[in-house]
C-alpha cells in the first residue's frame, strides 16, 4: 500500500512518459502460451517439460521457428541458450537483452519461465511488423535448464562449476549429457561466458509465483531485487530410547528439541519488519517407530532476504536460540552450511524507475517487491543493469499444473516490458 | 522414593516371611543365558533370534531338552508355547504358573525374556535337584512370539484374532506358517485357550527395560501393573507453497503447526503427576523440500498409563489443544485412533505383598513401579492374578545387543521369584 501511494505520487512525471503506441497481440500470446503446454504433455494431461526432455527439445525448435518468423538471427551457444538477435541502428551500441525460459520443474506450470520467453518474443514480434528499428541491438534469450539450477545464464555469467556439469538433472541425463541433447557443447562451454558491461542491460519478464498481487489485485509487481538463498542441514541428536519404559524426564527427545527449534526458527524470522523469509520444509525423524523416543532429527533450514547480512543475523539468532534448546533438552544441534547458496541480486534502481514510468503511463497498478524466488535475471545481474517485471499469478500458485496468469495481465505485463525497452534504448 | 519408604516400613513384616533355605546357581543361569545367546547369533556377532526363525526353532529344541533335565513333563500346545509342569501334592488344586520368552526383536538383546525364562528353569532345577514337592503342580511356559503380538499368550488368554494369524511376522513368515514351524498347530489354535480361573497365579520375571532401579541403585522393581498402549496417527493438512514467494504471513505450514502440537503433547502429558508417558516418534513431512513450504505432516501419537481413564483424559486435552493450533494455523488436524491398543493389566495387590515380602525377607531394596513394556503378563491377568519382578537393567538399554543384566541382579530375581512362588504354593 505503501509503495501504491508513492507510485500514485510519480504518477504525474509517469504521464510525461511517452507511449509508443506499439500494441501486442494478447491472443497470439495466448495461443503460443497453449502451444507450448502440449509440448512435454503426458497421458494424464500434465506437461513435464524438465530440461533436456524430449518435450523441451521439440518446444525449442518451435521456438526458434518462431523467432525466425519474428524476424530475428538465431544462435545457440555452448550452454543450449537460445539467442535471437535484431540489430539496431548503431553496431557500436551494447545490447539490450531480455528474456526467461520455456523448461519446467517436473509437472510444473504453463506461465512460469514460458510468460517472459513469450512475452519477450511478442516485443520482438510487435517491433518486427512495424518496422521499427531500435538505436540498440536487441536479444531474446531464452535460457537453457533455469530450473535445474540457472545452468544457461550461468554459463553466460561465467560462473558455471565444472562439478555441476555432472550432476544428474530431472531428465535422468547429467547436465553435461543434456547440454549436448539440446545443440550446446559441454566442452566450450566456458566460451559463452559475457564480459562485463557488454551488456546495456537486462530485463526479464515473470509471473510472481506468490500471491500477493493476486490478493491485493495488482496488475504489475515491481521487482526490487532477487533474494539472496541460504541452505543448511540442521543435526539434532538425542538418545532413541523405550518410550514404554523411559519416563518423561528422563528423555532426550530429538525431536522434541526439534520442534522447539522449528517454532524457534519461526519466531525470529517474524521477529523484524520486512519480507525476509524462513523455512523449514523437509524433516526426517530416526528411528521413526510410534514406540520409540527419537534419537535422531535432520531438518533443512531456508532463508531468503534481498539483504545478505539481515540473512547473517537472523541465522546468528537461530544458532544462540538452538544452543539454548540444545542445552534444555540435552540433545547436540549442528548446522551444515549446504552450499547451494546464492547471493541477493538487487535491481538497479535507474531501470525500477523506468519501469514505474511505464507502467504508470499505462496506467497500471504497481507494487515493489522482492522476487523470492530465483531467476537468470540473477545470473545476468552481474554482467548488467537488471530490472525484474511480475504479472499476478492467481491465487499465487506456482510449479504447479494449476499454476496460471490471466491473458490480459500477461498483455500488461508484456506492454510495460516493450515500453520499458523502448524507453532504455533512448538512455 | 516414596515407595521405598512405604517398603522399609514393612520391612518388619518381611523379616518374619520364612525363607526356604533353597539357593539358586548364579553361575548356571549366566551359563545358560550365554549358550541361549548362541542360537542365532549372525556372523556380526549380534543375535537374530526373531519368532519362527531356524534360530528360534534351535533355541527352542534346546530349552525343551533343559526341562527334561529338570525333570518337568513337557508339552507343545497348538500356539507353539512350551510347558514344562511339574506336578504338586494335590492333583485338584490349580497350577502356578510362570515364565516368559525366548525369541526377541531383529538384533534384539539376550536378556529380555530370557532371563525369566532360564529363571523360571532355575526355579523348576532347583526344586528337582533338592526333590522338593510343593502342593500345587507348577507350569513353566516359554510362550511364543512374544515380541510379535504376544501370540502365545494371547491364544491362551482366548484373545488372538483369526486375522492376526495371516499377518508377516519380522521371520519372513506369517504367524500361521510360523506357529507350524514350532511345532504348534494353527488351525486348532482356538482349543489352547485357558478357562478363567484355572490357574493359581501368574509371576513373570524380566528385565526392567527401563533406567529407574539402574540409576537409583535398586535390586529389585515389583511391578504394579503393566500400562495400557493407545497409538493414533495424526494428520495435519496444511497448504503446501513456494518458500520463496509465499510471504510469512500467508503461510499454511502443516509443520509448524506439527511442532506445536509436539510441545504441547509433551506439555499436557507432564501437566498431572504420575507416571504416564507420551510419545511422538514417527514423522513424515510432505512434500519435503527445502523450499518448499510442508503441505502435509504425519506423526504417530502414542500414550502409556495403568490408568486407561487418565489415558483418555489427557487425550481429550491434547485434542482441545489441537483444535486451537489448527485454527491459529489455518491447518486441519484430524486423530485416528489406531488399533493396536492394549488396556492396563494390574499385578494383584496380595501378589504384590508376597513379592515385596520375599523381597525384604531377602534384604534386597525394592520400588514399586508400573511396566511401561508390554509383556506375556497382561495376557495371563486375565485368567489369574497376576504378579511381576523386574531386575534392573544396565543404563536401561532394551531390545539392542547392548542391553544387559548383572549375574548377580538375575540371581536375585530368581530367588525371588522361587520364594514367591513357595509362599503362593501354602496359600
Amino acid at each position: 500500500m505503501k509503495y501504491l501511494l508513492l507510485v500514485l505520487l510519480c504518477l504525474p512525471l509517469g504521464l510525461f512518459a511517452q507511449l509508443s503506441g506499439l500494441e501486442v497481440d494478447e491472443k497470439r500470446m495466448e495461443n503460443r502460451l497453449l502451444q507450448l503446454a502440449e509440448f512435454g504433455k503426458t497421458k494424464n494431461g500434465k506437461t513435464n517439460r524438465v530440461a533436456y526432455s524430449p518435450g523441451d527439445e521439440l518446444a525449442r525448435k518451435w521456438f526458434v521457428s518462431l523467432m525466425y518468423e519474428a524476424g530475428l538471427k538465431v544462435h545457440i551457444d555452448y550452454a543450449g541458450n537460445i539467442i535471437g538477435r535484431r540489430e539496431g541502428q548503431d553496431p557500436n551500441l551494447k545490447p539490450i537483452v531480455f528474456g526467461s525460459h520455456i523448461d519446467m520443474v517436473p509437472f510444473g506450470g504453463n506461465y512460469d519461465g514460458c510468460v517472459g520467453s513469450i512475452g519477450g518474443l511478442e516485443v520482438m514480434q510487435v517491433l518486427h511488423d512495424n518496422k521499427l528499428e531500435t538505436l540498440h541491438p536487441l536479444e531474446l534469450i531464452v535460457f537453457s535448464n533455469e530450473e535445474g539450477g540457472v545452468i544457461g545464464s550461468r554459463a553466460l555469467a561465467g560462473n558455471l562449476q565444472n562439478a555441476t556439469l555432472d550432476m544428474k538433472s530431472s531428465s535422468g541425463y547429467t547436465i553435461r549429457e543434456g547440454i549436448g541433447r539440446i545443440d550446446g557443447n559441454p566442452d566450450r562451454i566456458a566460451e559463452v561466458k559475457r564480459e562485463q558491461n557488454s551488456i546495456h542491460s537486462f530485463l526479464e519478464l515473470h509471473i510472481e509465483q506468490g500471491s500477493v498481487l493476486h490478493d491485493e489485485g495488482i496488475q504489475i509487481g515491481l521487482v526490487e531485487g532477487i533474494v539472496g538463498i541460504e541452505w543448511w542441514e540442521i543435526k539434532v541428536e538425542g538418545f532413541a530410547n523405550h518410550a514404554g519404559t523411559t519416563p518423561m524426564n528422563k528423555r532426550q527427545d530429538a525431536l522434541l528439541a526439534a520442534s522447539e527449534l522449528v517454532l524457534s526458527i519461526n519466531e525470529i524470522v517474524r521477529s523484524v519488519p520486512g519480507k525476509q523469509v524462513g523455512t523449514v520444509g523437509k524433516m526426517s525423524v530416526e528411528p521413526g517407530a510410534p514406540n520409540v523416543i527419537p534419537g535422531k532429527v535432520t531438518m533443512s533450514l531456508e532463508l531468503r532476504d534481498l539483504s545478505y547480512d539481515k540473512m547473517m543475523r537472523l541465522f546468528n539468532e537461530i544458532k544462540e536460540s538452538a544452543k539454548k534448546i540444545s542445552q534444555a533438552h540435552g540433545v547436540s544441534i549442528d548446522f551444515e552450511s549446504l552450499n547451494v547458496s546464492s547471493q541477493p541480486a538487487l535491481a538497479d534502481s535507474f531501470i525500477q524507475q523506468i519501469i514505474a514510468d511505464a507502467t504508470n503511463a499505462l496506467g497500471y497498478s504497481v507494487k515493489k517487491m522482492p522476487s523470492g524466488a530465483g531467476h537468470d535475471a540473477q545470473e545476468m545481474a552481474l554482467l548488467a543493469p537488471m530490472g525484474m517485471i511480475f504479472v499476478p499469478s492467481i491465487n499465487g500458485i506456482s510449479h504447479s499444473p494449476k499454476e496460471y496468469s490471466t491473458s490480459s495481465a500477461i498483455a500488461n505485463g508484456t506492454r510495460v516490458l516493450l515500453e520499458t525497452i523502448l524507453k532504455l534504448d533512448k538512455q
